[in-house]
């Protein structure tokens, strides 16, 4: 394990966050957007709607209370001539189970998946219940030819790696599903593939299976057939199996797993940050040097637990739909918002959905010239 | 979260770590001892071995090359009156196939196992090879009756708790099966409660279903029926799903989940502070002040990756055995190798097999009162 070299490290970052904002000017993209989803909707999405309209060439379908839109977007300076306002009467609420948010057919977020599948916007992004998002989006946008099972998938920090300078890799199924086949973790690799490659500027996205070792006969019947699957797909950059400690450790750029793994993983993840501050703070005022040191630390620490916290990371692509779909998270602030539309306005760009619409039609091919 | 107590935090550990020496002298057990298994055997399993024999009443029965132990013993100054040698010419060399360890019938681990199932002795205590341990513990040792699936369980630290003032937990199954009906989710949950009850001194610990929601509904058919069986369990004090997150802070005493999520969340787990600390090591070298604070702080550093590494924590019970199997990690120094010999005495004189027994049966008794 190397030590991170900070300037690539930093710039990887910077790069990231921006947006890649140079090519966001090259096409006009449009993005359909949830005015009334998250914590801190409907002003942290107003706020980041109007910086984008003002500082690139998207264009926005802001979808929501339109009398209350309209007047927090003239209060925030947007661009109007860069953003469409379409009503919505109502909004799921961020606890709301998803079978009775699935009922409110009139909420921000069922107007904007609803504009999504009828070509009105480009890409969906919604920073509100996820379970509601998945529902939603299942309910108004067709799944890509061949593929079974949509994939919620998370983008993480890992410590710096020789053959990628963007210090992210991707984690999916992150709990779409309950269950998987082994064609499903395929298709899995195959949206993962597309989307880092997109986001990344890694042209081959390596592939990497989560199991209990790192051997093909590891694992249940599934994980064993889909690694045989992988092993076979020449599409795919595969690395065999990788374990739980090489989540972090950036040892492939997608990683694919049941949902169920997956989102005990990136729950368990998250919560890093917080476990070893915490028992740090316990151990660092045990003496009074490193009472001293922990309080010169203090601005560090806070950029360490920055660079930790997932929340600004600009969102989750749930793959498999027709058109991009950005769950960002619950408590996104307008930075992190912004950066969500900018990273769902590349991956239109970069066309995520045809790749992986080839790659998957491509598996299937192989599939029955193999089958007997 | 409340804040960690120092003080307690501190005692807890301590205590954990002497493993109740004053209840170890109460009353003498015989415990089998893998001379030659783990990255420092023999020369670690001696220096323990010898340790033991003059600071406790624990038994020794050191399996391996006899006079290669036997030279050591005398070296390490032992008192060989409370330690017998079982002379083994083979050992399973750390990295072999389990497949083809366990065809070595003459291996220390073999022997060791035998002279367990034969009563020469009350446990097996082995630093050696994981893979290998179970399969020649199952070929030598019974399972009690009505259990289909042994789990291997890892102890782990948490932050601290309110309800408990050990700081630690137990996950099980962490590795030993690839697939696990409910049944066999209810077995671990008796298990982890046995155990637990026995080294942690909570009466009653509190038992969590690893999953991907909180909500009784979530997960497969699998989690799902297990969730049904466990809340209808009156021998188990059982607090529902938990989550990623709840895993580190200690939510519950035991978390029960299939082999594939329990190993990958312990290998995500144990590659924590690792992961932060080489973060912060970036972060903070970017400013003279951080540099001096990060200076100060070395020694404190250093103690909380201590905290947070896992190999000191004494070893990972096998259960679900007729006999108690505690599995101690490779790089297994003399000290966590003495810790794991207490820790196995301790669970003999608690009878965690009987009271594993006792709970399965009335499992067994309310499943067949229950069916139709």
């Amino acid at each position: 394990m190397s030590p991170p070299d900070g300037t690539a490290f930093r710039a990887a970052r910077l790069r990231y966050a921006a947006g890649m904002t140079a090519h966001a000017d090259a096409e006009e993209r449009i993005i359909a957007l949830d005015g009334m989803g998250g914590d801190r909707a409907p002003d942290a999405v107003v706020e980041a709607a109007a910086t984008i309209t003002r500082s690139t060439r998207i264009r926005l379908l802001l979808c929501g209370d339109g009398p209350r839109l309209d007047g927090l977007l003239q209060r925030a300076g947007a661009d109007r001539s860069r953003i469409d306002l379409l009503h919505a009467p109502d909004a799921v609420p961020m606890g709301e189970d998803p079978q009775q948010a699935v009922q409110r057919v009139r909420s921000s977020l069922a107007v904007a998946a609803a504009a999504v599948a009828a070509g009105r916007a480009d890409a969906l992004v919604t920073a509100g219940n996820t379970g509601a998002t998945l529902l939603h989006a299942a309910r108004a946008i067709p799944r890509i030819a061949g593929i079974r099972r949509t994939a919620l998938a998370a983008v993480y920090p890992t410590l710096p790696r020789p053959h990628n300078a963007d210090p992210f890799a991707l984690l999916l199924d992150v709990g779409a599903n309950v269950r998987s086949r082994a064609e499903d973790l395929v298709h899995f690799a195959h949206m993962g593939v597309a989307y880092s490659a997109a986001i990344s500027k890694v042209a081959r996205p390596t592939v990497g299976l989560l199991n209990i070792g790192t051997e093909a006969s590891k694992g249940d019947e599934t994980l064993r057939a889909a690694h045989a699957l992988l092993a076979d797909s020449p599409r795919i950059d595969f690395r065999g199996n990788v374990e739980g400690k090489d989540i972090s450790l950036g040892a492939v750029d997608v990683i694919v797993c049941p949902g169920v793994l997956g989102n005990v993983a990136l729950k368990l993840l998250e919560s890093m940050g917080d476990v070893v501050l915490t028992l740090g703070e316990d151990v660092f005022r045990r003496r009074l040097s490193w009472r001293a040191g922990r309080w010169l630390l203090r601005g560090g620490i806070a950029r360490l637990m920055n660079l930790v916290d997932y929340t600004s990371y600009g969102g989750a692509p749930i793959l498999g739909f027709e058109r991009i779909v950005i769950k960002a998270h619950g408590r996104s602030d307008a930075r992190a918002l912004e950066n969500a539309i900018k990273v769902a306005a590349k991956a239109v760009r970069a066309d995520v959905c045809g790749r992986i619409a080839a790659g998957v039609a491509a598996f299937a091919r192989s599939r029955e010239a193999a089958a007997p």
